[in-house]
């Protein structure tokens, strides 16, 4: 174990410290942000008070070092060094609980809460140089698992023996197996959807549902037979260091595409169309629902507009950013207030549901650049035959 | 899809709403909490008013029926059924995010939150018939995997190699993969850990540490290879059903146990005989502290407090209730309240860490019974050879 608090470089740190703009003493709990922040995660707080070098109030692991540690047993602790109290307390609201947040408060004599969560959200929303190459290793790393699935599959797999597979796969690549998520949504390596399973409706927002194989988790995989001349969407975790990249690509259990059903080709056609129009529209200052309505124009022309984002049940966005968690800001939904930024990693994953052949579309990460939107899940978009 | 709103017999649903003794309107939202009232997950509330039939607010999925489900889009939606506004409205202030609480209130007119948490982790501690028979059947299919363990080995594996073999047999034999935790704690599908890398602090009270593959997921296997004559501690994911038991088990890196080190032996057997120490003793009535107090005493027969729980990082426990979520109540811990009850399950896991030899150390569940604590994680407890 690197005993050092903070594993990112200094002017890193301070760097993303910056672009919070916060106000107000603030007291960062959560492990994606405690990760933002200090390139590791711990039990503890992070203090970071406008114009003064950070402290880590630490309850576990031991055997952290470096200026501004400090070892704590309980949140009062930290209250101690604040005899008179704070007037203003940042906390993260949207994360923390609410019991949580009472007792920090209550520990720190603050009498009112400052939320911080639309603050870092916005400030995660924008990567760094340094964030980027992590999040380009993750692309080229999920390419590389990705290009060894039809090696993985065997006939007569059902979709999660073929899920199995290839979450082993991913573990022995470096995949972390989690990824963090905003909010309420459980998932487990990602999703491999065949057969009529895709129309099954989720619990949450997503572009695909799939009932699972139990209630207590009913989404993705549930043990349906992957049929011969049957389509495979494989939408895997892309978690090698922190960050994740989100790529969904198509499979067929055949020996070729060329006997591909039309629909289903006009369907991924679609699909990588929306892609490269949305990429080369994607810059800084474009309107993040300007980007979801030139998506829905381009189904129009294909006439899809039933099985976009789903059938029975559709989702309402056609792409999310990414980085520390799954689900980033900016949004691409038709209500979103977001504006693209030079930095923002934003994953477009337009998707159909056809009924009689299942989930069919690609997914890919990209960077926003002045130039457009730079691809970076590297794997072929084309469909890929299993056998 | 099953599309009825509530997979649990209505009867047991009764029981467990009774169970919580609500005083006031609740709205249930965390996931854990809403798989136990209704045996499904979904996106909205379970709003139950005592008295009154229970009533689902539901955003997604889509297609759920029965009686008292109603479909929302916001939780704004909720207020337009109480013009007149909530007096009190019960809220998981223990799980719920500060801001989700706040719009909560303000939704319904409410104007003060009442702390369900405990109530409703009181009720999960003691499990009804139908809980502990989910929690016997994972047992049982956590156990058959366990004894597949040898046949996954290859010499020459790290840590983390042999977790993915383990990992990719419990997803092949139905394991859901996740599995839910109360509180910031992360772990990806349990705990393989060989070597040094067992005394690395972790960022949780757990009775193991490891520094994990990444910084971003400091726990567990860290990619130590094996070594010959190495003693492996295995406990994984046992999640089948959305309840979950939990299992540890010794193997060594040998043929057979005759040559292990007396240290690495006397630590084994401590942990048996506190095992089943504890279970003699454990039944309704006895506080948990001095179950806690029995293992120490055991401990130190054996000459090993200097090593019980961690060598330089201790846990402060020696077992935890489990069930929907791998950290339950009652906690057999030194300054624990919890008295134990009929139908509490419990894990426990007293484990060492022995400087030069690794983790060492085994971990059962139990069902607490008038006669004694009474096993459900039904693999054989001796150190198993892994060739």
């Amino acid at each position: 174990m690197n005993s050092a608090i903070c594993l990112i470089p200094a002017q890193e740190q301070a760097l993303r410290i910056e672009k919070l703009g916060l106000e107000v003493p603030t007291l960062i709990t959560d492990a994606a942000n405690l990760f933002y922040l200090t390139g590791r995660v711990f039990a503890g707080y992070l203090m970071i008070t406008p114009g003064v070098e950070p402290t880590y109030y630490i309850k576990r692991p031991l055997e952290l070092t470096g200026p501004g540690v400090e070892y704590i047993r309980k949140p009062e602790d930290i209250g101690q060094r604040f005899p008179g109290g704070l007037e203003r307390l940042g906390l993260e609201l949207g994360q923390i609980a609410w019991a949580d947040a009472e007792r920090l408060m209550k520990a720190l004599g603050a009498k009112e809460p400052v939320n911080v969560t639309p603050a870092i959200m916005n400030a995660r929303a924008v990567k760094t140089p340094l964030e980027i190459s992590l999040l380009e290793e993750d692309g080229i790393r999920q390419a590389a698992v990705y290009e060894r699935i039809p090696r993985l599959f065997r006939p007569g797999m059902t979709d999660i023996e073929l899920q199995a597979a290839i979450e082993y796969e991913l573990r022995l690549q470096g995949c972390l197996g989690i990824f963090r998520v905003n909010g309420p949504m459980e998932l487990h390596m990602g999703s491999v959807l065949t057969g009529e399973n895709a129309d099954a409706p989720s619990p949450y927002d997503f572009a695909m549902g799939g009932s699972g194989i139990s209630p207590a988790l009913p989404v993705g995989a549930s043990g349906e037979e992957i049929k011969p001349g049957a389509v495979v969407m494989i939408d895997m975790n892309g978690c090698f260091n922190g960050y994740l990249t989100d790529m969904t690509r198509m499979f067929v259990n055949a020996p070729a595409v060329a006997d591909l059903n039309p629909k289903v080709l006009n369907a991924w056609k679609c699909s990588q169309t929306i892609c490269r129009r949305l990429a080369e529209a994607g810059r800084p200052g474009v309107e993040a629902k300007a980007l979801y309505e030139l998506a829905v124009e381009i189904v129009e022309e294909f006439k899809l507009g039933a099985y976009f984002m789903g059938h029975r049940q559709h989702a309402g966005f056609v792409g999310h950013g990414i980085g520390i968690a799954v689900n980033e800001q900016p949004v691409l939904a038709p209500r979103s207030k977001s504006v693209l930024a030079e930095g923002n990693v934003i994953a477009i994953e337009p998707k159909f549901v056809i009924p009689g052949f299942g989930a069919i579309g690609i997914e890919n990460t990209y960077v926003v650049t002045p130039d457009g939107m730079r691809r970076i899940t590297p794997a072929p978009e084309e469909i890929i035959p299993l056998i």
